[in-house]
């Protein structure tokens, strides 16, 4: 009687398998850096354990389609509005998770929300130890716990209800700043970037965090139809493993990737940027003037919009481009002036790297 | 203190509900035909509750925005592998999807999955009253129990697990039959279509039924990278409410969306298509010759892939064409014979909706 | 003989329609206001007749597929680089159009680009009579005669050549304004629009124009994969007719769209807004609060992003919302204050509908 | 004066070139085989020179975009619809179009389609020398004329005209076969793949031929918005020259690719699939059964769609399953018997490769 049971699990099973066989991953290209590995993380992701909406192995499941290489199980402690139903400690949902996501060569990573009113809000403690711990009516104790706990804590989305939702910075984080326990800032959560909360990164030396904070399937969020990606945080480390992520996140080794900008530290985007290209140069006379043919490959996945500076050297070109990714691109480079070159140099800014806010990466193509 | 609890999640609440804040819905558009609504079912689907992999509130919203009128939520009864975690009835997964529902204007049917091992496998019933009832050991008793609720009763992917997946009908499912028990069969789960299923649909007068039979969030397994859409159950009832969807199920007025397929009564098919038309004429002569060159509306979602028979009538359109949705598509056809004629008809077969297991529909353009 | 050889060229033809036989055509949705029709043009595109690359009929059979209503053939008076092999005067590219477009329902009209140095540069006459008398060594000659052949007549491109592309306003056009024989200006030409030539527009009266200046084929330059779409001209008309619309264009009843931007007057830019919604409301209350949940349908074919403007009404909603085109978008508003009130107004800017350079229409939904 | 007129030009072309700044390629991925190179390439197009819509150099510009490495431009000799505005010889579009595929580093091949009435109906010889020769009367002088330039002969669309498109084969095919004058035969034209003509090839050891005998531009026939693609010739040659693509062909080393299916040898079709995947193994015992989960990455740029076989191993997969191109895939295998296994074979048909009409691939993944 027990025997037939499990054989009747065992055919569900076998049934149920049926509908997971055409999982797709599409790879999300950026180059390595400086002999780093370019690891795409979402450290920011809740389940049905706290309020999101679907089930743990749903995030890793989510995570290897959407081509990213972490994720963060981030549940809130003191908001379950689920919790008539959905039993199970503040460990749970990351237990479930991780089982799928070994699988799948996911890094998958406990944390938890702190769930504070305003002030001081929310924020997020990532590689903790025992999140039940944590879950502490005073926000000072959950803080000093998670990071006893040698975890990284993140101010989420500074702008949480504020007006016009522009960060305000309150007395409590100037504390745990103080107390080295808070290191990350998130300047982008889900859809919302916050500049002022970018410039106080850097203006505190905080590492630049984006979350994609998802309640919903991913899919339901970020649609394909609507062209719109879920958000990423590149973290540049010395391997795809759980303690390389983490020393280079206190290193503070990241870029944003939102919409179709990138946010981070000027060395990081000029190199993220020359890696990706592949320059093949041609000339062509016409009338006695010199212009430049040049094919630019551009290997990542990320569409790059350059805008040429007028400068002395007589080069012209007066137009945006558009460098898409993962395609080879036409520019034609005019030179005006009298005198033969034979190396040109194209200063050029690129609009969507942004290397503080509303400041883009200036830099200078080799043709 | 209880006050400052609930302002704390008063506070959440806002907050999360920034996040749904672009859901948007692209309306599937087939047309009303002989009077009848055409109602966009989905007849099976699963959540956290058995071994689906969302809070049932997901359904609804994927079924919003998915251009859907009606979904089912048909948990397992006997399966429920996240049982240890998720607590609950077996009413509790609808009673919760069906808040959302009325919020969206949804039809939230209440149903379950009877779960029985081969023989008979598995069968939906929708419209129950109390699924804790139909919970039985024996396959009879709770498709009785079932029936005596008032349930609309269809047998699941009938090939599962079968060799080559090809449907085997046993016992069980004569007896059900003959009872009157039975009175659907899904022809189409999932991304699977078994013909055979689509002609016992024919030979034993069962009403045509589709079920994605969702486990993942909806678009996780219908990628529109892939172009995919989810199955669904075309209903011709006389109003969109619970009691005209069932009125129309008993009376086998369905057609089944399934890929690029419409899968159907003849009259059902031939009425769609001939009112998602609109045709306007014009006529041009070359070199002695007759041109039809006809600019031919479908305003419907459908793209219809036609292929013209040659007949005695000279017309000759040696290709397909296909007329694809919500677009004007233009048509040239040629006329070979000799004398005048004032009025075209162009006999075509529509590859692409089958009135039976490989007989795609013939009919006429009348240009 | 004779005989064989035009019953040669029948079966030609016969062949050639093959491939013509699935055009498509996908109807851009733009409402009609003030009791005008919407029409939808083109003002500028060239043929292998001047520097183009396509034949004229290309024009019109791309016109159809982009979903147009009017275009203009406007081939280059003095500059013609395929002349050694294309010969033919300069209405010869129009009449082949003409043919083509009547077959299809599409407006074409006559024009040229009267093609001189700078300065003045460019500029465009179009619903002329005979454009081989308006090809003119002198600058002012070619105007009069454009002029006394009813033409409406347009500065072209104005920054083109320009330093960092900022248009330049030379004498020539001083004059030509003041003979009242300039009456509209490119504000967007091919990809590039031009803020300073949308402020010259308001401040003198001139109509704005927009113009994609294609010489490639249309699809090569605006690329589905890029998501990019012709740059058009929305005309105002009474009716779809040549001098329905030059009337319109007279009276400067005109919007540009210009990829995901609306550039025009207020008054239509409205009354398009307003005339593209259907808005249906459902309130409920969570834990006394008050939320709209409003479903707004946009059934145009142009995604609105909206931003809430914080006001004492007590309403926040705070994050920017596209309502895409052709879909029903969910948007969830707050209420803040204590009162009941029954009617919602929600004061919004349109951040992609600008009524002059950098200034986004004010508006108010109605909830 | 004269210099006035030169610099006139230079700054029209200086305008001129800011059109062409945006140009972009998408590499399609094929994998080299046997030491061989794949070259992408279209046999058959046509330009305003004959009854083609485009410029010649367009026919370069969309070979360069749309991935293609070698292009022939095969204009009419016998039927020229715009010669009373289009002058020039028969090789002028040629010319014309060969300093442009320069540029780009484009194979631009010589040719001429000679286009004679059924029967024989039309035949293409490419790398010809001298296109004017090669127009006489009578078609046997101008294949014969062909053959002495080193032409490689194709009879093109063998099911033009015919009662529903299928090809009919007449004394002058024979006749020209017998003399080895004729060494192709094209299985797909346009949108229509002739089964007939494959077998055809096949029995008589002509070389499969694709060509798009594109007349409009590529995009307006191949529209991304219906996901279609121009249909390509693979050809597998030791390097990527004229020479190199000539010995190709006339050693049938030819692999055809129409919409989704791929047609040739098996030997290349088995060697293009194997060579396209990379598969990572991992298994996980469940309940005492053995599942095998398989990530296969295809790197290539085509989806194959497979079915499993049923055989003796106690292999079951009772699916089909999409290998997505340039994505990894999640495949699940069930073991059913009782014995350990160390290396699962997994016995394929791949449903869109075909070695003979209505024939797959058949061929083993090993895990």
């Amino acid at each position: 009687m027990k025997l037939l049971t499990i054989l009747f699990y065992i055919q569900i099973i076998t049934y149920c398998s049926v509908f997971s066989q055409e999982s797709t991953r599409k790879e999300l290209i950026f180059p390595d850096i400086f002999g780093l590995k370019t690891i795409k993380c979402d450290f920011h992701s809740h389940t049905v354990f706290s309020d999101g909406l679907v089930w743990p192995t749903v995030r890793i499941k989510e995570a290897w389609a959407d081509g990213l290489d972490l994720i963060c199980i981030t549940d809130h402690l003191e908001y379950r509005p689920h919790e008539d139903d959905v039993k199970g400690d503040f460990n749970k949902s990351w237990e479930i998770a991780k089982k799928e996501a070994d699988k799948l060569n996911i890094l998958c990573i406990k944390g938890c929300e702190i769930t504070k009113r305003l002030p001081p809000g929310h924020f997020n403690a990532v590689f903790t130890k025992d999140n039940n711990k944590i879950l502490k009516d005073d926000f000072y104790e959950s803080v000093n716990e998670a990071y006893n706990q040698g975890a990284f804590i993140t101010w989420n989305h500074p702008g949480w209800l504020q007006p016009n939702s522009i960060p305000v910075w309150y007395e409590q984080q100037s504390t745990v700043m103080h107390n080295k326990q808070m290191q990350g800032i998130e300047v982008v959560n889900d859809k919302y970037y916050a500049p002022l909360a970018f410039q106080w990164a850097i203006d505190s030396n905080l590492t630049l965090i984006c979350g994609s904070d998802l309640h919903n399937p991913s899919n339901m969020d970020y649609k394909c139809e609507n062209n719109s990606h879920r958000p990423l945080t590149l973290v540049f480390a010395k391997e795809k493993t759980e303690e390389s992520v983490k020393e280079a996140l206190l290193k503070r080794q990241t870029v944003i990737w939102h919409e179709n900008l990138l946010l981070g530290n000027e060395k990081y985007l000029n190199e993220l940027f020359e890696n990706s290209l592949k320059i093949s140069y041609d000339t062509a006379t016409y009338y006695g003037n010199k212009t430049a043919v040049v094919k630019i490959e551009n290997q990542s996945s990320f569409d790059f919009e350059i805008v040429p500076l007028e400068v002395e050297t007589g080069l012209n070109l007066n137009s945006i481009g558009t460098l898409y990714g993962n395609s080879t691109n036409i520019i034609k480079a005019k030179y005006k002036g009298k005198f033969e070159i034979t190396k040109l140099e194209l200063p050029i800014i690129i609009k969507n790297l942004l290397i503080a806010p509303e400041i883009p990466l200036k830099t200078v193509i080799i043709l």
